[in-house]
């Protein structure tokens, strides 16, 4: 018996995984200068200079190697601090105390840091207020120089641990040497912080936000970490230490054998062959699309581009990225949607009218119709890709044939025009939709005539045939992937399509769902698109079942009156069959 | 060749019909009375007291008159103004400035009145500034008493004439003779101020809104008023009066021509019985109901009991409304629906959260089965007034069977408290649901299992289905009521209820839509119900409909693959059947 006093902090698992080990307390200094003023103005600029320039090279050097480590999009983080260093408005504001107040470097630097970090923190936009952590990850650095500390000392631990610190920066992060950091744990954040990403990029656990109480963890603390509870045990009892070293391993082993699935196709026990794929939101998903074994994009999602900015994409801007998508996934096939904005994505510099009920408003193809200088645009910068890989163009929000036929028209109208002006695109780019609107699942039969593909989301499908805001936790009980309604709506489709030949996906969170997977996979359908962590557990899954077997049951289970009878008849049936 | 000068106003069609007669032109005083002292303030108040209380004798006649000619529920606007003249807020407060400032009795009662129309002005309750015109009539009336002028000369009219006013108060026109006022344009006023809705129930062709250029109509100019169109022809041509005197010739035809129906049951040219029942929002309609041949009451829509009030409505007030409309439609099928609010419709008081998309949110049974005594207490009214009529119970917005096993546990467990107690209910209600949320569609087959009716709310089922905010003009082109995808669905739910011997109505617009019905008599729809105004003409094209040959044509209109498509079909081929 020890005399150990366990303690258990909650807090939100951002990237999965457990980690069993000694904490590393790292100390970040909230260093406030005294404002005193100096005698030679000269020589202090000189002694700013000087550390503007070590930090410069650090940054450079820690771009690069983010760039090896991590990848290109995640290094750009870095090229933003360094043009800070180089921002008149912070560099110059700066200058100017020293020279002309005689203000010492280091509370200049404070000063007009604070004044900017305060500015950033009362903007409306929630993108400018993050860019405060930017400017403090930048000046921290300046002032570690100007007083000859190390800044942040990530870069040099050098034995295994888990990490603990109030937050870390981006630079903080990028620093992070997986082989001794199994984990992180930050009192403060969330899942969407920059911290946080680019723990799933590197693949460490990550809990955040775990509170002021993990403030308490001293280095050389032993810690369990459940990344995936999103559970830090502090001091863990002997017991807990071996039940989670078991756990451990058990996670281990099982990741291990996922890693073995990673370039294999996905068939079934039976010798049936299915698509997987992934949804991305951005480029920066791309990494862990090919690291978990894709077969290709089956929603790239390009609201990205549109968001977070002050003025529209232009055509040449969005090819770079379509075609860079392209060619990263090498032929593999690429289904980008054309833009889906309005509903709960707005866009402020297109002053979209106000909606009582957005959801059933003016967005997507819908808005895309409306404005179509804005999806010529979008249509042009496709085609032009389209030269770069195997790309597939799919419209969201169908709801009626006469809006397909409409945007086929303009795509058509653009590409005659690319090819009159001698721009060359691929003759073999399949033109699908969005299944996402009940009325377009129920004449799915006249929709396959004129579609190349249909790919069903469901996330929005659920939504409008419950008539239940998936947004809405008061409604929240409607969201039944599984409830008979769902699945035969589903059914409809793959079936419509079957009759003309066409492919179906899913597109929606529901193509990821273990328990959804054996239904959708007896009902027919081709291709599964998922969050690329999905991938491996579901090809997993999808090597036991028998694809037969499964489209045996589907009647039976589109008689059943309930999600939860479903549910009990999959789980009681998967038991069975892995028995 | 005459000299005249022929003027067109449009204004809002407020009730339907074609008037051709001279202008009677109603001057309505704006009289401000002078702020004079009087010398005897005592004589000066019995004064006042005298005028109102034969203001008091006015209006109890009135109120007999409307409550004989237009029926009790509009007779109690009256009331109101009877109680406005026993207000001490406003009639203590004139006798205080008459006794206490010597004010003159006109200048006290236009003082008082107008801080009162003021204040009721600048609420923000839009019913409470509808009260303004209520105190404004009374005044009125007060004021012309006091100077012993008569309050407008409206029961004056002896000879046809077209009257033409500012705008009419509720007493102006509960005491139109339509045998003389053959109708009325108005400068302001909407569709639904209070004049407009009773010119529908007394069926007298209104245009209100039609702009300060009615000012300048005389009395005694000819007027052609077309209110089918919202048009008002001041000054006619002869050709345009013989033309219009034609056309009120035919409107009269086919008017007469449809009340020969009123009595007769809905029964197609082949033989095929169905129903014609009508949608109610208040008491208030049942008179037009009555009026108009309904062969039941298909959708009680019970909202109205709930809004414009402080707070819920007690059992026992709810249980004398259902009551008075099962005993007036005497023993002919009353659907009443629970209470569907949320959405768009609120209810201050009840504090419900602000949702982002309120048609997707907690509404309807949703709300009620979350509020379960709200919804304990609309049961046991409706159970208590059971035995007063056929009473049928539908709830609203199901979409899994789940609510409506829940629903009905609830309905069970009133009705057994309440035999306990002693009180008698009917062993014979129908427990139905309204099918409006695509999920409950496509299951019905299971939920026919379980309801003893089903009702299809079209104008839901379309906006959920399309994935349209109806009430958005944006995504207005997406609001098809025609479209194969609803076709389809609609007839999955007659099918499916068919199979388990079940009746399916519809309380949608699309129910009294001209163009669908001959395609939802084909599919074997059982019961149409639509406003009262549209049962006539409904009936009188169902009467030279064939079901046989509608229900051959319905796998052709399923297969077609626009609503324009259907639309061309229904209506060459209704021409060439009744060629």
């Amino acid at each position: 018996m020890t005399n150990k006093t366990t303690k258990r902090l909650s807090g939100i698992a951002a990237s999965p995984g457990i980690a069993i080990a000694k904490a590393f307390r790292l100390r970040q200094d909230h260093y406030v200068p005294a404002d005193g003023a100096i005698a030679d103005p000269v020589a202090e600029a000189e002694r700013f200079r000087e550390a503007a320039a070590v930090a410069k090279a650090e940054l450079e050097a820690i771009r690069a190697m983010t760039e090896r480590k991590i990848g290109a999009a995640k290094a750009e983080i870095f090229e933003a601090h360094l043009l800070l260093l180089e921002d008149p408005d912070l560099i110059d504001a700066i200058l100017e105390k020293i020279g002309q107040e005689s203000m010492n470097a280091e509370y200049a630097l404070h000063e007009t840091a604070q004044g900017f970090i305060d500015l950033l923190l009362s903007m409306d936009n929630e993108l400018l207020r993050a860019r405060a952590a930017d400017v403090r990850d930048v000046s921290g650095r300046l002032m570690s120089r100007l007083r000859g500390v190390s800044y942040a000392a990530v870069s040099a631990i050098s034995e295994p641990c888990v990490l603990v610190a109030e937050d870390l920066t981006p630079s903080d992060t990028a620093q992070l040497n997986p082989d001794y950091v199994l984990g992180f744990v930050t009192e403060i954040g969330s899942r969407t912080s920059h911290s946080a990403i680019m723990a799933r990029s590197l693949e460490i656990p990550a809990i955040v936000g775990a509170g002021t109480e993990a403030a308490d963890i001293e280095t050389g603390t032993m810690i369990i970490m459940d990344a995936e509870q999103g559970s830090v045990i502090v001091e863990p009892s002997d017991e807990e230490l071996t039940a989670y070293q078991a756990r451990k391993v058990e996670y281990d082993r099982r990741k291990d054998e996922l890693r073995k699935l990673m370039d294999q196709p996905t068939v079934s026990q039976d010798g049936h062959r299915v698509e997987l794929a992934a949804n991305i939101g951005s480029v920066e998903d791309l990494q862990k699309v090919l690291a978990n074994g894709a077969e290709g994009i089956g929603l790239f999602r390009t609201e990205f581009l549109y968001m977070g900015r002050a003025a529209l994409p232009s055509e040449e801007e969005q090819f770079h990225v379509y075609k860079h998508v392209l060619e990263r996934m090498e032929g593999k096939p690429v289904v980008i949607r054309t833009l889906d904005i309005g509903g709960d994505k707005e866009l402020p510099y297109m002053k979209l009218p106000a909606e009582s009920n957005p959801f059933l408003g003016l967005r997507a193809i819908r808005l895309c119709l409306d404005r179509q200088e804005l999806f010529r645009t979008q249509l042009r910068a496709l085609l032009r890709a389209s030269v770069h890989g195997q790309l597939k163009i799919m419209f969201p929000m169908i709801a009626v044939a006469a809006e397909l036929r409409e945007a086929k028209r303009l795509l058509r109208e653009e590409k005659e025009k690319l090819l009159r002006e001698g721009v060359p695109v691929s003759e073999s780019i399949e033109v699908g939709i969005m299944v996402e609107v009940p009325a377009a699942a129920l004449a799915a039969d006249m929709l396959a005539k004129e579609a190349d593909f249909f790919s069903i989301g469901t996330n929005d499908l659920i939504q409008y045939t419950m008539a239940a805001d998936r947004m809405n936790e008061n409604v929240a009980y409607l969201y039944q992937p599984c409830h008979p309604s769902i699945l035969r709506l589903i059914r409809m489709v793959i079936q419509a399509a079957a009759k003309e030949g066409k492919w179906v996906g899913m597109c929606g969170e529901m193509a990821g769902d273990q328990t959804a997977i054996p239904v959708l996979l007896g009902m027919g359908l081709h291709e599964f698109s998922m969050s690329a962590s999905s991938i491996l557990p579901a090809r997993a899954l999808i090597k036991r079942l028998s694809q037969r077997d499964w489209a045996a049951h589907t009647e039976q289970i589109l008689s059943m009156d309930s999600q939860e009878s479903i549910h009990a008849f999959v789980n009681q049936q998967t038991r069975s069959d892995f028995a």
